[in-house]
């Protein structure tokens, strides 16, 4: 057993339009690379943070890396202590759920580190408590995707039921992160705390419709489905150039487009890679023609979660 | 080509718990029989009516059995004129799509004995035209299960998507119709205009699970999404003994239980014939202990829609 590892955990689109707070999918980039090593000393230190513009905190308490560790440790009894090392390969702050892909690197690595006394699925409870650091609240629809991969649905959360939902083969995400920020309290703040009855139901009928489509490999479904009539008209107030960016990426052949978790990215689905690449393009230049900056992603929906880089 | 068909069509389950407006499947009993036959003079004369201890009307333009032909006689241009004979073989008034039945069975002999110039699935917007006189609006959660067969899933209204979705094959329903009447006007008027987003996000999450774990075969996930939050709560207080029926349903083994259509009558699903027998018969025995008799129908999930009975 390797007494050191280097752990991939990826970016996440939750939402995913129709399925506000209990859907969300993985992507295969970008993400976070954490490399986590055993030491003699009990205790977690996080020895280096980069790619993060001296944004993120280096006390354990405070950064979703480490606070994921501390009930798994706490849970399966053991005292061993962690160096960490966070390589943030992707914007914070950008709706691509960055503090979920953290805290499922570090205790997904951990676990390994010991033998793995815990099965994948096991750690969602610990990677949702460093979530809850950053969101204030233990959220699954990030979390759930970075570490089980592919599309999954929260279905409830007292109990916590996730279900992983299958995805055809030749879907592509295109992600666009502009460079404005909204934080994530903020974006759940602004939303009603009641809504109207008929909007619900067009919303569970496009969830429903979205979940059939995801397994039936019916793009057209997919497409017809990815509307989302209650926090898009709300939220995407706070975007910028959303309304000629989802324009865009539509015009380009996407089968359906929205924000992105929370914001501000905005996430495009298309049924093969040179669609999404094109896709990706015609959003960025819609940015770009409102003077606005962004990072382009496009990748197939990542169906592993974590990777192990080196060691184990 | 025959002169004279008569057909089965079946009722129906709406709403099927987390579904409300965008769910409803089809069973193998009860249901109507509708016999119709073609005639010389046009227009269209229903003849006779059994079963409905005369609460039906014989006016063409207000039942609904001749109210789904006209609209798609004009569709198809045709002048062809019918006798119907309809033999309800199932309660009135009871939230079992009994409507829909007699609207799926008539514009679906017409289409049979013309020829078959639509498919089925093109038969649902007259049949809906049906329906509409009944309820007051065009709902389709009762006619296109009644039509397709399964499960389906109304997507959208505007424009009307519906997706027919698999179920395992060992899915049983237990429908009790207790001896009490609820107009669907009224029980749609005490629903809320609003409601709340925790409520609507647990919905959704529910109706999602339902989704898939019909597709997958999976009856705990279906037992587990099979709860609702926002209607039950309201339309139950209109169907006395529902919690001790549901509760005696529950402790017999079936995987749910909740109020088909708009009620009075309850169903519950279980995932083989015995305990879907032994659920029933529990039902049955919790409203008579309330002093109201009740029919029981105990059928698997009726997969193919209405039946050619003689003819065609």
């Amino acid at each position: 057993m390797a007494s050191k590892v280097k752990i991939f955990a990826p970016a996440t689109v939750a939402n995913v339009t129709c399925g506000y707070d209990v859907l969300g999918f993985a992507v295969q980039q970008p993400g976070d690379e954490v490399t986590i090593e055993m030491r003699e000393e009990p205790g977690i230190e996080i020895k280096k943070i980069d790619g993060d513009q001296g944004a993120l905190p280096k006390n354990p308490n405070k950064n979703t890396v480490s606070v994921s560790i501390k009930p798994f440790l706490k849970h399966i009894g053991s005292q061993q202590g962690f160096n960490i090392y966070l390589k943030k390969k992707m914007p914070l702050g950008s709706g691509l759920g960055s503090s979920a892909a953290s805290a499922v690197a570090g205790v997904y690595g951990a676990n390994i580190l010991l033998g793995e006394p815990l099965s994948v699925e096991e750690l969602l409870p610990f990677a949702m408590e460093g979530e809850a650091l950053a969101c204030g609240v233990a959220h699954a629809d990030n979390v759930a995707p970075a570490l089980l991969g592919g599309f999954v649905l929260i279905r409830s959360y007292d109990p916590l039921d996730v279900v992983q939902i299958p995805s055809p083969s030749d879907l592509y995400a295109s992600i666009i992160h502009p460079h404005i920020e909204i934080a994530t309290k903020d974006a759940r703040s602004i939303l009603k705390k009641n809504i109207r009855m008929v909007d619900a139901v067009k919303q569970w009928g496009n969830l429903a419709g979205l979940i059939s489509g995801l397994y039936t490999g019916n793009y057209e479904l997919i497409g017809r489905s990815m509307e989302d009539v209650i926090v898009e008209p709300v939220r995407s107030v706070l975007i910028p150039g959303f309304d000629q960016v989802k324009r865009a990426a539509m015009k380009s052949g996407a089968l359906g487009c929205g924000i992105s978790g929370s914001g501000p990215s905005i996430f495009a689905l298309s049924n093969n890679s040179n669609t999404a690449e094109t896709v990706g393009n015609t959003m960025k230049e819609a940015f770009f023609n409102l003077g606005i900056q962004s990072d382009l992603f496009v990748s197939p929906i990542n169906q592993k979660g974590p990777l192990i880089l080196t060691g184990s």
